[in-house]
């Protein structure tokens, strides 16, 4: 139980990290390569205050990492958090997929089976 | 740019609708198949109406959608929305691991072309 709570705990972060466009932005960036505060707060129109705060919910929320590089602290990407965010969210995305092709499939061969017996009939008189 | 913002206000709306435990379970028990409102907030130890909100989110978000089926609304799960959330992931996941792939690739080569040339000196003599 505790357990999902921290798994359940991590995902609200990282989901709730996400759910903003300038965090999406930064994740964008980043995708591309590492990059410094400075270097990300650039495009913005806003404080470096302001993005840095973005910056430390999308890093309390596991997306991004930071390395030491002399006075540098240049931020990461985590992918393998991404890909857990995709993981959950697919496995219940091909779940329901899978559902409804079963229930196409059941509903064709409803379709089918009617006509077709008249059909049958047809043919075999 | 209308276009962006509208993309964007989907994405936060739906990032968001996920940053719940209790909208995680109710998309899990829909990607099983459809469930009225009294279904879905059975398992859960609080009023119809509260799940009824987290429904409206979910809805609200585009995740889920509610057909009629005479007295019966029930909810269905959105598989193509949900799509659209990996899909914007995994465009920025897949492009960094490849940064890091092309990095790592650089690495080895530089680790590798180092010493070989020392190595090649020896051979030569």
């Amino acid at each position: 139980m505790e357990e999902t709570d921290s798994r359940d705990a991590a995902l609200d972060r990282a989901f709730l990290a996400l759910a903003d466009p300038v965090r999406r932005r930064l994740i964008a960036r980043l995708s591309r390569g590492p990059a410094t505060v400075n270097e990300l707060a650039e495009p913005f129109e806003m404080t470096k205050q302001a993005v840095s705060k973005h910056i430390q919910v999308l890093e309390h929320a596991g997306l991004i990492t930071r390395s030491r590089d002399g006075q540098r602290r240049p931020c990461h990407l985590a992918p393998a958090a991404l890909e857990e965010l995709t993981a959950w969210i697919d496995s219940y995305r091909l779940v329901a997929e899978a559902q409804f092709r079963r229930l196409e499939a059941l509903l064709g061969s409803a379709e089918t089976a009617g006509p077709s017996r008249e059909n049958r009939k047809e043919e075999e008189q």
